[in-house]
């Protein structure tokens, strides 16, 4: 058998994404209707002339232009009069077509029409698109800039739009800025704040947490803590991994704990009251992926927009081999739709991460070249 | 012939999002070298103990345990002893290898190794990821956050990640806030902001553009303005559009006007000093799906990172006509995979825009149920 299964324990990776936007709480969106008709009158539909239809191809004196937005009050057409019209502008009363300038000539101050108009020719008439009242958008529905657009539309008022605030701890005592060889700098610190800067959030960065229990438990109830918080480090087997037993201990919900992906096994995600604890493992691309998969989840689930997906589909160029038992995710480099697998040396190898474009999904038992398969773009 | 072929001289959508990318500035990028080995360090891949695999299973009195980060030098390792090591803690003087806790026991304060430990096992050897001075990054290449990571490892500055700054305008003298029906409510305004900040940027509303080309001129100038302006309406052929026609008067380069693409042809892309402005359509449905394709593109290449790629693929699930001679961009709902197109009335219709999920592109001729399509997500 080619690969083992020693974990049947932990989570597939949408087992755990499904989990994570459940828990979450979506903003409450009501219903939109239509304030009034829409259009709320005839309109042209083409910039052109507004005539009667059934005066034919008569010539008709031009009384002036009606630009959108203009009062069509100020004209009114009969029998050898007509009006110049641009589009969106509402029909002047008496008429009931347009004929587009493509299909007129003036001269002397008069149209002359190429065609026979019908009435309703180039017209939106009133209420095509809806009638007053009507339902637009359901309550629940998605709160995206199209929706926003529509409720400026009908007269309800459009929210500023804020951004979550996403606070970014790394954690480990080995962390230091002027490391001698035994030591490391803290890349996932500035990485996880860039990568939730790029993924629409406010970020602020928060001191390194220290490998203490109680130290720990201090600075995940700080009072001033944003709806989300992105850790790194701490969540695996080791002694100095404190942060699940410190959330149990707090009382917080654990949403999960260890899933069925490679780099990223430690995974963990908690609910300590409404605050939301992506526990990160620490070797960097683990940190790097883990945040780019769950993070964007927490982050339109919150702001009441639909479930992500990152995704993308292209070609493995080269043999990718697995023989773990989780699903792998390999670094490559995208090249005209084709991933050409990196040499990465693994979890912390974020050298190999920062050369990659995109990251591809590998099960178990690897897959040869030429297999279609998915990738997440490193951003 | 089902299409005709009247706008030869329309832009493909292809090319004028090539004209942006180039004619905009990225920002400049030192290459990224090693600063020291990369490990600095022998380091233990796995929690274990660290040992002299010349001794293979003779038992050993564990002297300690030391954790990432901590100083090796506090133990030496000799015959008849070995340390307890953490996964990235530095291997003790001494030692050669380690042996995971899963192949130890221990008793009496002895580690019993149950297996014949070769040297290097389970160690990262000093410089296996990169040696000083290596070439990690090139210069020029995309700065992400996975970028920032590495920088931060090898102890370069990284800089606070901040948001380009995006003006949003409306043009049109028939916006107004409480309209009779002849007049509209400005709804691309609010709808634009949404989408830029959603995009990433910091939006600023400025005041409605006025169809005027003095008063015109005078807002593109203003002194605080963002680097990119975002515009909507006033591109078209109409007598009150005169956006091109007061950009060029000032001197502004124009990377595109008219591209080939239903809504979008009137889209209007200039450079005016170092100052882009996108001059989108009036149309909110036109609008808005311009922005979704101009915009990432602007703020990617000023940020620095590669060119974006917005499109999924999916399955159109019923015929979509499109009688025209540019490709299409038709609202649908996505399930499971299929787009389901929506009842679209034209440019003007943000009710069926805010209702859809994704819009599909259609090439001239139309598409049949079961044809693999690329689509944009309505975010």
């Amino acid at each position: 058998m080619a690969m083992s299964c020693d974990h049947p324990d932990l989570l597939p990776l949408e087992e755990a994404l499904r989990r994570l936007w459940e828990a979450l709480p979506a903003p409450a969106t009501a219903e939109v209707r239509a304030d009034r008709d829409d259009p709320a009158a005839d309109r042209a539909a083409m910039d052109g002339v507004a005539l009667r239809s059934a005066d034919g191809r008569a010539p008709r004196r031009i009384l002036g232009t009606l630009f959108a937005g203009e009062d069509p009050a100020a004209f009114r057409v009969a029998t050898g009069t007509c009006v110049r019209i641009m589009t969106g502008a509402a029909l002047p009363p008496g008429a009931d077509a347009i004929v587009p300038v493509e299909q007129l000539s003036e001269a002397e101050g008069a149209a002359l029409v190429q065609v026979d108009p019908k009435s309703g020719d180039h017209v939106r008439p009133r209420g095509e698109q809806a009638r007053a009242g009507g339902l637009l958008l359901p309550a629940g529905a998605p709160l995206t800039a199209a929706a926003a657009g529509l409720r400026a539309q009908v007269g309800l008022p459009v929210a500023a739009p804020v951004r979550l605030r996403v606070d970014v701890a790394s954690t480990g005592d080995e962390l230091v800025a002027d490391p001698a060889p035994h030591q490391i700098r803290d890349s996932n610190g500035p990485m996880l704040a860039a990568l939730a800067h790029a993924l629409g959030a406010e970020v602020r960065r928060r001191p390194s947490l220290p490998d203490d229990p109680e130290a720990l438990a201090k600075a995940l109830q700080a009072p001033d803590g944003a709806p989300i918080l992105l850790t790194s480090g701490g969540v695996s087997m080791g002694e100095h991994d404190h942060l699940p037993s410190v959330l149990a201990d707090l009382g917080a919900t654990i949403l999960f704990h260890r899933i069925r992906l490679k780099p990223g096994k430690p995974m963990l995600a908690a609910l300590l009251g409404d605050r939301l604890v992506l526990g990160l493992p620490g070797n960097p691309v683990s940190a790097y992926l883990n945040a780019m998969l769950f993070l964007p989840v927490a982050l339109a689930r919150l702001q009441g927009l639909r479930p992500p997906d990152p995704w993308r589909t292209a070609t493995l160029a080269a043999r990718v081999k697995n023989k773990g038992d989780r699903p792998l995710l390999h670094p490559c480099r995208l090249r005209d739709g084709e991933l050409h697998p990196l040499p990465s040396k693994g979890s912390g190898d974020l050298v190999t991460l920062a050369q990659a474009d995109a990251c591809a999904w590998i099960e178990p038992g690897g897959l040869e070249a030429g297999a279609k398969v998915r990738c997440l773009p490193v951003v």
